[in-house]
């Protein structure tokens, strides 16, 4: 069983996806660490910066992965040999190409408007040009499934079209993503008896079938699944290969990737989510944040006895973690276990336990969730279990944002922190008002923990909480700092984004300090 | 096939999921609306919260709804009539009632603790004391699936037990979601020969196979399907009943809601995604933004030929829209699809639309997105198309945010704006700097375009472009704005979360303008 990701095609597809030449070199070198077998990178005809990409992508070195470039058959009456797009194929310089033509005979009537004949013989000679260039040919089947309810003699003479070009592999795409579990594996074992060549799916998910489809693929006899890493790809996506992968592996035994490699699942996905600028889905199967975040009461009880009971897998076969998620529907056990690191000596009965469920409770009901910022939830329960006298405290901030003479100044901000029995006012300048607020703050604390230039803002967040009042509503921020190789999440809610950005920031602060320094004590 | 929501009761159970007792009158509205049969709207015995929602609840006037209160089987040892589980389930004040029990023997042995007769006593004395209170009975089969797989034998007496007890509907539950599609058919098809009771499923996605798992199990026969209708629950969610719905009634033509509620589908869903004050994911099948956005150029041209060519369904039998994002891929067809309204002149070889894709695609370099700011889109190209005098002009804005004495004092912005030859200084405060800047803004221009008075902003995104840099890196504002019935979103990007956020208020005004006022004319 081989894996083909097509992120950096069919992906690249996705509504507000887009890669630059970089992103590639970046996604090829995470998919290839992986431990894919293929990776269709891109369509060499279709712009400069994919012809650019190819050029680059030839000096990687890649341990497991075959770079794919992909294209459609010659167009009509034209020479193979004089077609652009597979003369750009042919000189991408990939070892494999994956070359789609059409399958369904109202696409050549309606669309390529074309008689069946000359679209047998573009696919024929299209595979058969780039075959006796060198080129492992995988031939998509555009809209096979489809085609084949239609007119079924018509898409299988498609393949067959492909196989006397000297294709090496077919692959079964339902391009529309219209296909349903039970119909994928008559067809696939028809195909598989009948050209006696290697046959791979390739599915979408408009259906919301296409992980189910691909497996369905699978046990029929597919050598093949085509899909992307996170799922995303053209309209609603393709077979998400994140999800395929460990069903296939963990649940059916069939290899897909090197065993070893599967450990690095979740974080390729974060990887990859983090390229594409997008957030992972928190509930994505397998590698989601909440994959295996436990909620409900109940279930958490019943994961803390014996963790099989409300997971299908244990997630450190994916490199994943269980978590509690503090919320109102879970119970003094979760608080308890999310604390028991901190503070081993809590028992479920420890009053203080009761305590800090009710702090998370009122907060929550101002629109905080600490899900997500696990630093912000050690600190308020540090605060219950064991007060201390805070690093620094703000005696106020001013801050100045100007436009002017056609264009944007940039913010200023001047902060006054008190420490011990010290003030400091330090002023600063920053591209908007929380910027210039985290700069003027650093300076001014940094004379006093120097520690804290140390400290990085890597990630910022707001959310708006209630949309109905849109920029008067209260607005949740959430920021990502990172300290040598750790990173946590804090957050802060409010009215004012500046506001709710401050309590962040002032919790990403005093976190840090309480893991490095002793209370009270100054680096002066 | 009836539909059974469980949104309100295993939806919540998702993480980042909380309702207000508003929030879920609000779903129940919107459920009944779209035609589902039941609605499992939380578990009466769990928190203050819910049993204020059931007693508000029985007041709705409901069309075609019935909603169900969810609960377990009575404990180990305990009268049923002594139960407080019980007791509140009988007292909801529903005449559904959702009844869970175990159906694995293992989380009997070790989550239970308790004897395999016990486990038996308890589902049918739970279900005997509902039924004899008047109650329909449903019996949750909890690790059906799991249970039958370990000890066959156990889990159909767990569900024989439930219907000695009176249980009217027996349903296999999938909790940890590590079911595959071929396994459903045969287990159902069994359970239905067995008891002769309706059976209903209700699936998990923690292998990415809830919504195929669903259908599938309809295809066996199985006469409900129990989901949530944004497929959000505890860890990767349930089966998407805005997936299944559309599956089953217009692919295989089953029957689950009015036929004339279909096209209320999209509609619901983004409601939903508001109520849960979620995102609705663009790629979600049949109901996101993107399920039938085409992007690549040659899906664009194929289905502005024909739609069939890459749609597997009519968006509009599900209230949803066809679209064609402006992006990097699309070529000049796309572009002029989107501007035909505006400009119905243009055609394919006008220059226009070749400039158009060039200013698009510059600004997309910068960071700027339009594929969800059609508004901002079409003042791009009316620019390049008809250039026409700004209604407006900014002069320069101040704006100081104070935080003093213990407290945020939120913002004050002053606004110098220039219309024809007249200038008009404003000054407004807010909570927050953005917030004061709109203030003063509209306080200035009103006098000049009462019409604005009428515009309110109704959403504000804020999305962090490089997050590497944090607080000083590149930040897109997304504005969403309604008049009237209508509504319109524009974007702005900038180092600066404010000066972004001043090009997308901008837009928003001029954009009313345009629609509403002649070039140049003032209100006064």
């Amino acid at each position: 069983m081989t894996i083909l990701d097509s992120t950096l095609r069919d992906g690249a597809q996705g509504t507000g996806i887009a890669f630059s030449v970089e992103d590639k070199l970046a996604a090829v070198r995470l998919l290839d660490q992986l431990g894919v077998a293929y990776i269709e990178a891109g369509n060499p005809g279709s712009n400069p910066k994919d012809q650019e990409f190819f050029r680059r992508a030839g000096e990687l070195r890649l341990e497991h992965a075959q770079l794919a470039a992909f294209g459609s058959t010659r167009r009509k009456h034209v020479k193979a040999q004089e077609d652009p797009n597979l003369l750009s194929l042919a000189g991408a310089g990939t070892k494999v190409c994956v070359l789609f033509g059409k399958c369904w005979k109202f696409h050549v009537d309606h669309v390529l408007e074309t008689t069946p004949e000359e679209n047998l013989r573009m696919i024929r000679e299209s595979c058969r040009f780039l075959r006796d260039r060198g080129k492992m040919v995988i031939f998509d089947g555009e809209h096979f499934f489809d085609g084949y309810k239609d007119d079924r003699d018509f898409a299988l003479a498609a393949l067959q079209a492909a196989a006397e070009g000297g294709a090496h592999q077919l692959c079964l795409c339902d391009t529309n993503g219209g296909a349903f579990p039970q119909e994928v594996g008559p067809v696939v074992e028809e195909v598989i008896g009948r050209f006696g060549l290697p046959v791979g799916v390739h599915f979408h998910n408009d259906c919301g079938m296409a992980v189910a489809n691909s497996v369905m693929g699978v046990m029929a006899g597919a050598a093949q699944v085509q899909g992307t890493l996170l799922g995303f790809g053209e309209r609603c996506g393709n077979a998400n290969l994140a999800a395929v992968i460990p069903d296939l592996q963990l649940k059916l035994g069939i290899p897909c990737i090197p065993q070893e490699r599967l450990q690095l699942l979740s974080h390729s996905a974060r990887e990859m989510a983090s390229i594409a600028n997008l957030d992972l889905p928190d509930a994505m199967p397998y590698v989601g944040d909440n994959a295996f975040a436990h909620k409900a009461g109940m279930h958490a009880d019943g994961v803390l006895k014996i963790p099989r009971s409300f997971e299908h897998v244990d997630p450190y076969l994916v490199g994943n973690a269980r978590r509690f998620p503090a919320s109102e529907i879970s119970g003094r056990a979760v608080v308890l276990e999310r604390l028991r690191r901190a503070f081993p000596r809590l028992r479920l009965e420890s009053p203080e336990v009761r305590e800090v469920l009710r702090d998370l409770k009122d907060l929550e009901a101002q629109g905080y969730q600490f899900e997500g910022a696990d630093a912000s939830f050690e600190l308020l329960a540090r605060k219950r279990l064991s007060p201390y006298p805070p690093f620094f405290q703000l005696l106020y901030y001013h801050i100045y944002t100007d436009y002017s003479e056609g264009r944007d100044r940039g913010a200023s901000a001047t902060v006054k922190v008190q420490v011990g029995g010290e003030t400091r006012l330090m002023a600063a300048e920053g591209n908007g008002p929380v910027n210039a607020l985290d700069q003027a703050l650093r300076k001014a604390l940094e004379i006093f923990y120097p520690v804290l230039s140390q400290v990085k803002l890597t990630d910022y967040k707001v959310r708006v909480l209630d949309s109905k009042s849109a920029t008067a509503a209260g607005v949740r921020v959430l920021i990502t700092s990172s300290y040598g190789a750790e990173s946590y999440t804090t957050v802060g809610v409010s009215g004012d984004v500046v506001a709710a950005s401050w309590k962040a920031l002032e919790d990403s602060m005093e976190y840090l300090l309480l893991q490095t320094q002793t209370v009270g004590q100054s680096g002066e």
